[in-house]
């Protein structure tokens, strides 16, 4: 390592140390610990800070995001869109430079990172995206995608299920573009990690078939850790390196947990400056030479990106079908008139299962909509994700499929699956991803859910057999809090469609969508066409489907419930009863419709009733009086346990009659006119 | 394997086959495959069907739960309460054997399991429960417990991280008392494993410290089982075996995953039983010989229990302190007057974080109730959840603790955490186990805390760090759905206290609970000590902190908002507004207090506004207005994001006069006031 490479590195350090002490909050010690590969490995990526979304950049996934001093000390170097002020803003809100990494915020942040596992599971799905983003477009005489992904990441990530999910899919998978960094320092909060992580992690990932390489001394070696990317890069499988590191390194309290997550001491800095040969009495110095050694990093790199949107304009003139694909992609425009291959269905068409009517129009958007690839976890004929004409993604090798391949088969591996998803978002190319599995095992990706909605991630969850209307595997399969956990989550929209058209406008508003990831809870049960549903109506989240003049009552529902609430209402128009019926297909949708509408919907003066066949937590912001189940299911037959619990029209009428009795001479108001 | 042997174990394989079949729904690969393990495990197991729950027995996990009829075929035939007949009504709603394993309805079934990864995770509970119960109370003339936990598991539990992490403490915790089969048959619902799970499982669990041994031929080496057992008994390290089997053994679809989830064919059926002589045209048949075989070992069994309970009688005339306590355990009674230590505050009393608080009551009553053992996700700094007097539990040999320690060190494993608390739990003894992470990580244990809940284990999560106010570190890691999504599980305790006595309140509640799990909400920041608050008030989950005669409003809080409604209801009555406050530090317990209670605190005739700073998703079940974060959080200091989003005395005063002004006039019933 050269005297230069030693002051670049110092100053990152240096530069991650003044911001935690600024802030007085923060990590310090992975920053100092892991400075030398973050120099090493930016040197060895092609970026441009200027066009930090480039699609053929290398990305940098900090998986260990508690180290995010350092990644921001990084971006400022570089010259991305982040200054030396922003740093000493670290932590304070409103500050580009929040407690972790957010990619939301923050130019240059390829995913949001800090819940341990995360990282390094997008990693793979951004891999994964690459690949098959190669793979559909590359020719041979144009590689336009061939970006590596690297991560950093610590022994929390090692620890947590949805990496060794993420991780053994890679291996399967062989996505070599991945260089992962292990941060072996031997600490965690708790301590040493002999205290609860003493497994082989090599030998782990050996397991998983990855390819292990390890760098002597990650504290000085820069040459080893620019030789083991090398490498890496010539290897068929993911790489893991571990790197041992020294925690807080150049700290008094250098190797221990102390340096973890608390701001180094002023006489401990004011001494680490002076051994890193810097003044001990100036803070967020960056030395001229750093600057210019990372300017000409930058320039060169602008010149590798020049010389790709030659490669570019080149391949579109050659491939005019595939380069005009690849243009309307990175503007994240959808394929014109898309839209019509939804289906549409009439109140004569038959019963079908909504899992099945997702299907229909998966199979009817997949062939025109190159950028939706999707999969699930192990349940492909229960979620009926994989229409017939798609293909396995797959290394070529297995003769299983190949990396053009637009379905993906994650094993039953729920949490990687949504953090993978997540990555294949963030990759860019306007991917559309999904992922299938029951409605009740979408909670065992609950980490990664949060994140697609915190991070924007237009990512869909198809997640079937969404009640006790699943039946006989009983209530460890049935979801009863989901819903209004998924509900409860800003920014997630949850589609329950009641019908054929509902489901056609559940996946316009994914397809559609931006920033807003998707749930689409889908039964297993057949259910009929409703009349008065349209995609249309149902694009509002929430409509009236039954619109009778001075209802006494108003039925809300969704889903496998509406057409139980019309059966309800017509029973109660024999016994006098006028009940309108609304459906609230999507929360979040209907949350977002101006109030006039949506007090037209739900107006006062009418008592509304909810029902819905799971917990009627939360119900209560759209009705006065709910009916669900608050409590966990059963096993038997659907239909019977529908009837046990009192869902089927003669039980809803009994509550909706109920309910008109009770606020009988009562002022009523909709619970959507507000205070505040 | 002898022909005997031989027709037992066809006896099991066609009971499960008949049970699907009679149910037409149900999983019958798996336990045509696993039926010789399974003979050969309970052949060598210690268990009573009469005393099911004998703390002494070795247990059975069956972690691929869909392969119930299997287990239930042994429970028949090895006479516990559970009969052919309700083998017959296998599936079908209100019987006992439900479509997966219900730890809480059938006996004999020792964890709830199907959502897979969960079985083997409870196991390495059981197991830690085991291995601490046994240092605790064995003497060296006195091996009262030495039970081994068995375990089968499929490719499905082996892909999902919850069991990569509960494994890898297995293995660093050397628990070998583990001894888990993996039915290697190559098939899950996707078809062959090589589409997605390709890795090198015993590489893995090689990696993470198991002992690892292999089975040549699962299908008919009976012998080959049980020399495994037999190795595996005396290793000092858990144990997992490769158990090379046919999916669907027999069957015409033997070896695809066309018999994973589905009834075979009546014709397949009929050629099954014929290959297996017996008669085609009979179902449900127990030979009688194998009839014999089974109550052999039951009754041989019966004497292995008698021998124990002779030994427990002399054990606790030889030790008496520690035979009153074991046997006070057992009875599930806590100590006498253990309450006592549960601290109590007055207003005097200074401002305190409820996290510091939990580790009071914590010092307070672990030294007088030996059943409680905790620990933490790696966060034991943070979350507080180890008192100065605990041990560590680790191996001996570690030098870091021994097997009668009650820390646990998880790791950043909280989904693991989670599962293996309800093993614990499972364990019997009355263990009342605690777990610490961050509030917003519960969530990635969703997964283990819904089957809590559903098989009525009462562990408790220790949640620290529970809003916004947690500060710097950002919207990744502050709750804002997290609550919504806790509090819709039911029979879920979750608890926010707002001060010390709530937080004694609180811990009461979960020590002294026998079949509800606990969530214990506790802030970062400091809260000061309210005049009205008592353990008796806060043990009914709601109550009236402020109460005036003749209220114009009433704001309804938890946790750290409680303090603030405080405040404001003084600000507001210097406007001649009285805002009575009321305090929910936990939903569900207010919900169980009767109706007339429920309407002391929340009457008709006054607006109610509730005030928290999460989603306010939910609230509207006691509020007519809500003031809430329904967007995610930001980074930085604590009081400048309250100050941010408005949650001070000021802004919720506004809110209130906001409500008041409202609602004048206008008729006001209570939420709680319900039409049916
Ligand atoms: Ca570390
Ligand atoms: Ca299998």
């Amino acid at each position: 390592m050269s005297e230069l490479e030693q002051k670049a590195i110092n100053t990152i350090r240096l530069l991650a140390v003044d911001a935690v002490a600024a802030a007085n909050s923060g990590h310090p010690g992975a920053p100092l610990g892991m400075a030398p590969a973050a120099h090493a490995v930016w040197q060895t990526m092609k970026f441009n800070p200027k066009n930090p979304k480039w699609i053929n950049r290398d990305r940098f996934v900090l998986s260990n995001g508690h180290a995010c001093a350092l990644l921001y000390s990084l971006l400022v170097l570089y010259g991305y869109d982040l200054s030396i002020e922003d740093l000493k803003q670290f932590r304070q809100l409103g500050s580009k430079t929040p407690g972790h990494p957010e990619a939301l915020d923050v130019p240059g942040v390829e995913v949001t990172t800090g819940p341990l596992g995360q990282g390094i599971s997008n990693a793979v799905g951004i891999a994964l995206a690459q690949k098959q983003f190669a793979a559909t477009y590359n020719k041979p005489d144009f590689q336009i995608s061939d970006s590596n992904i690297f991560v950093f990441l610590g022994d929390g990530c090692l620890q947590e299920g949805v990496a060794s999910e993420a991780s053994s899919l890679a291996g399967h998978l062989k996505l070599n573009n991945i260089i992962a960094f292990w941060d072996d320092n031997h600490i965690s909060i708790d301590g040493n990690t002999n205290v609860a992580f003493t497994e082989d992690v090599l030998g782990r990932y050996k397991a998983y078939g990855w390819n292990i390489l390890e760098v002597e001394n990650g504290n000085t070696d820069v040459d080893g850790i620019t030789k083991a990317i090398e490498a890496a890069k010539k290897s068929d499988l993911p790489t893991i390196i571990r790197l041992p590191t020294t925690i807080g390194f150049g700290s008094l309290a250098e190797g221990t947990h102390g340096v973890h997550g608390a701001p180094l001491k002023a006489d401990d800095i004011k001494q680490l400056k002076t051994k890193f040969g810097f003044n001990p009495e100036e803070s967020f110095v960056i030395p001229k030479e750093v600057t210019e050694l990372y300017n000409k990093h930058v320039s060169e790199n602008q010149q590798v990106e020049n010389d790709w949107n030659k490669l570019f304009a080149a391949y579109k003139e050659k491939y005019p079908t595939e380069g005009a694909e690849v243009e309307r992609r990175l503007s994240g425009k959808l394929p014109e008139g898309w839209e019509k291959s939804l289906p549409v269905y009439t109140p004569n068409d038959k019963p079908v299962a909504t899992r099945k009517l997702s299907e229909i129009v998966l199979s009817n958007v997949v062939p025109v909509v190159p950028e939706i690839i999707g999969g699930s976890a192990d349940l492909t004929g229960s979620n009926l994700t994989r229409t017939t004409d798609m293909v396995d993604f797959q290394h070529p090798d297995t003769k299983l499929g190949d990396y053009s391949g637009r379905y993906i088969r994650y094993g039953v591996r729920e949490h990687g699956m949504g953090a993978i998803m997540n990555g294949i978002a963030a990759f860019g190319a306007n991917y559309k991803n999904y992922g299938g599995t029951f409605l009740n095992f979408v909670s065992y990706a609950a980490g990664a859910v949060r994140l697609s909605a915190l991070s924007h991630h237009p990512v869909t969850w198809v997640a079937t057999h969404d009640s006790i209307g699943l039946g006989e595997d009983g209530p460890t399969h049935q979801p009863i809090e989901t819903l209004a956990h998924l509900r409860a989550i800003p920014n997630l929209s949850v589609w329950r469609p009641a019908d054929g058209n509902e489901t056609s406008a559940a996946y316009k508003s994914a397809i559609e969508s931006t920033s807003t990831p998707h749930v689409i809870a889908l039964t297993r049960q057949n259910l009929p066409q409703l009349e008065g549903s349209s995609i249309e109506v149902a694009s509002k989240g929430g409509y009236t489907l039954i619109k009778q003049d001075k209802p006494d009552v108003i039925i809300a529902a969704s889903g496998s419930e509406v057409a139980i609430a019309v059966d309800a209402s017509k029973k109660l128009s024999e016994e006098g009863i006028k009940a309108n019926v609304v459906s609230i297909p999507d929360f979040l949708t209907f949350d977002k419709q101006d109030q006039s509408y949506q007090l037209s919907v739900l107006p006062d003066g009418v008592p509304i009733l909810s029902v819905e066949v799971m917990s009627t937590f939360g119900w209560s912001k759209y009705s006065h009086e709910q009916f669900g189940l608050n409590r966990f299911g059963a096993s038997g037959k659907g239909p019977a346990i529908y009837e046990y619990f009192g869902f089927t029209p003669e039980g809803v009428a009994d509550k909706a009659a109920k309910t008109v009795q009770f606020y009988k001479g009562k002022d009523v108001l909709s619970p959507l006119n507000k205070a505040f």
